[in-house]
């Protein structure tokens, strides 16, 4: 069971709803401080262990600057992601570059920033070589494929995965990475997505400290650190249990002593590159019924849509949702609860039991701090929305303005369109 | 069987990549006019037929302007959208406006626009009358629910869909509005989406007339128009056949003329609001090979990513691909052609057959005139494509340009930041 409460008093939420309006997503720093500060304590027996947080999953340098603050790093996809990093001042060692299909402007600008490339694939190394310079540090992605040792049956298909490169490709990369100058390596994997089961993240830790061991082995090669990806997963539904942190801590301490520390790799430092753990249930949704409706099943309309949160519509993922104020009410009434699109899918919850909710209720759709606002588009003309940090100290700051028309329109160059 | 052609000969688009850069939607004008021409005469039959097109499929209002050159309406769904038909002067009953979930400030636009407003629910007749007022024209929009009379299987399960009023309501509906001054009534239904097969589009269309004359049976009133709603569907796999737009409009007739015509309802008119079939066909996504990767599968890596197309990865969706001058080779070669998001499933093709690509090498993915460019995101920091019209006369001219990282930080007031 996970609970799924409310960052702040029904009163305080209607209050912030009418200073700002709707919708909105909110954004729990107090939570997210203490969610991070637990995740590395179970981590702080592993030599300089380092979260580089997933900035994909909420790209906005309010948020990177808390995660900053308690010492996290950054995982970059892109350009905008490399910029982001950078203004917030996570460069150099702190940054990691986590990328494919990579153009080489992008490596350019990782490069320039001197953050830790991590590459995709075993023709990158050339790539780089020939189109900029091949780094001192070099971390390669590993793919496992159809190798599932251990019995992880979780890493699904990685033989399917367009990511990484092939065991044999990686030795193969080491090798020309040294013989071109590069004399510190760190191995990468990232095998699965939103896992609750424990024992299968321990699986890819084992498989990865094995890695380590080989490489040793095979080429005398040390490598200087293993980033054991992301992919720990969120209680989206109340039933689920949340990851006990300490526990995965604990178990991936005790493969660490069992299989490096007895190769004498015991110095390896120790990455991961999580986001939706670290950030994913302190972010809250915040919307207002605007229509209810009665015809084949009963609607309710919200002011927010698919645009402000896709997970719902294009996985099908179950959020949850409190009607504000009504917490102590039965959940009598049986919803679809809606986005405005024009898309049959953009529904925020199916035949969901709530209380009967009135026009003018405030809504929460829960977990959305990660790959929420993220993910949103602009189909159908719509527009995202702002975003809100409620700090420390419970005050409530906009951290990002929501979307106009004038930046809908700004890349079209048409007489009679709202400009900024 | 449909023939996927290039809109130009391999040589010009090879300069026309050279001279905007990759990747681009490239749109044709005159394959559009063409089109839009045969679909009109195909129903040049229809009291004051119009086509109102579905600008969410191509919010382009230099596509808008050729449209409306060709007698064209706009059908919006969105504020945004309604400025797009102002902007390009489709206003007054030149527009219509059929959304859900509707906030009052969209319908305060539709009516200072004087468009058409399709209603989608009850409860928004009394919503309208209330905060803003019902004008002397307004159109319904119906549901049928698990009501399919003659065998339209096609609906799928609209009585799962969110759209509409149930029969019963839409009577009740025409009523409210009559009694508060409404004299003139459109109908509307929408519930069909990418149908190839013709007499399925027909069936909506019996249903429709046949609801017309219950009407008036019922309740003295004669509709001034019938909307059919989109739903014609394009062959996006070389193996479908296109829908005949001349026999659909010829059955089409067959029952305007069965049904209407004795009913002394031969005076209607008829609308529809198709966006895929008036412009899918004649859009193209062309983008460049940036990496080869050979691991557990060969791959291709684009230059272009699902931010441009979210089709294959979100609804699994085929879109032909041609690699550009290499028409006359073999496929031969099995690959997964890919783009850059940390998001296994962005992918254009997966396990495609497809001549030798070599890394520099133009695939054109056809098909992307509706529900390409419109659907993309900035997921991971990507950044949206420009769009280029391959004018009739030849020449090409970029009527979007591409998003800016200043555009993807527009948003965020933080220091450091690119900025317009």
């Amino acid at each position: 069971m996970s609970i799924k409460t409310l960052p702040v008093a029904c009163d305080r939420l209607t209050q912030i709803a009418r200073e700002f309006g709707t919708p909105f997503h909110l954004y729990d720093e107090a939570a997210i401080r203490e969610n991070v500060r637990n995740f590395l304590k179970a981590f702080d027996w592993a030599p300089k262990f380092k979260e580089y947080y997933a900035v994909k999953a909420l790209p906005n340098p309010y948020i990177l600057d808390i995660l900053k603050e308690e010492g996290c790093g950054a995982d970059c996809s892109s350009m905008a992601e490399l910029y982001l990093a950078e203004a917030v001042g996570m460069t150099g060692e702190n940054a990691c570059f986590t990328s494919n299909d990579t153009p080489i402007s992008e490596y350019r600008k990782a490069l320039e920033m001197g953050v830790i490339i991590n590459l995709d694939d075993i023709t990158h190394i050339e790539y780089l070589r020939e189109n900029a310079c091949l780094p001192e540090l070099i971390s390669l992605r590993y793919n496992p494929g159809p190798l599932r040792k251990g019995g992880n049956e979780i890493i699904g298909f990685p033989e399917q995965a367009k990511y990484g490169l092939t065991g044999q490709q990686l030795l193969e990369g080491i090798a020309m990475c040294r013989d071109n100058g590069t004399t510190r390596f760190g191995i990468h994997t990232m095998i699965v997505s939103n896992e609750l089961n424990c024992n299968y993240l321990v699986d890819t830790a084992v498989m990865m400290f094995k890695l380590a061991v080989q490489i040793k082995k095979i080429m005398g090669i040390e490598v200087e650190f293993i980033n054991l990806g992301g992919g720990v997963g969120i209680p989206y539904r109340p039933e689920e249990e949340a990851v006990d942190l300490e526990v995965l801590g604990a178990k991936i301490r005790g493969a660490y002593e069992r299989i490096l520390v007895p190769a004498g790799l015991g110095e390896i430092a120790l990455m991961m590159e999580s986001g939706r753990m670290v950030t994913g249930p302190y972010g809250y949704l915040v919307a207002r019924a605007l229509h209810r409706k009665e015809t084949y099943k009963n609607y309710i309309g919200l002011d927010a849509c698919m645009a402000d949160l896709m997970r719902p519509a294009i996985y099908g993922a179950y959020h949850h949702i409190t009607v504000v104020g009504k917490d102590g009410q039965p959940c009598c009434c049986l919803y679809d609860i809606t986005g405005s699109l024009c898309e049959n899918n953009d529904k925020f919850a199916i035949d969901r039991y709530l209380p009967h909710i009135d026009i003018g209720d405030l809504l929460v759709i829960h977990d959305t701090g990660a790959h929420g606002y993220a993910m949103g588009f602009n189909y159908n003309g719509k527009l995202r929305s702002q975003e809100l940090l409620l700090q420390s100290d419970g005050s409530v700051r906009q951290i990002r303005r929501a979307e106009t028309l004038a930046d809908y329109f700004a890349t079209l160059d048409y007489p009679g369109l709202p400009q900024r």
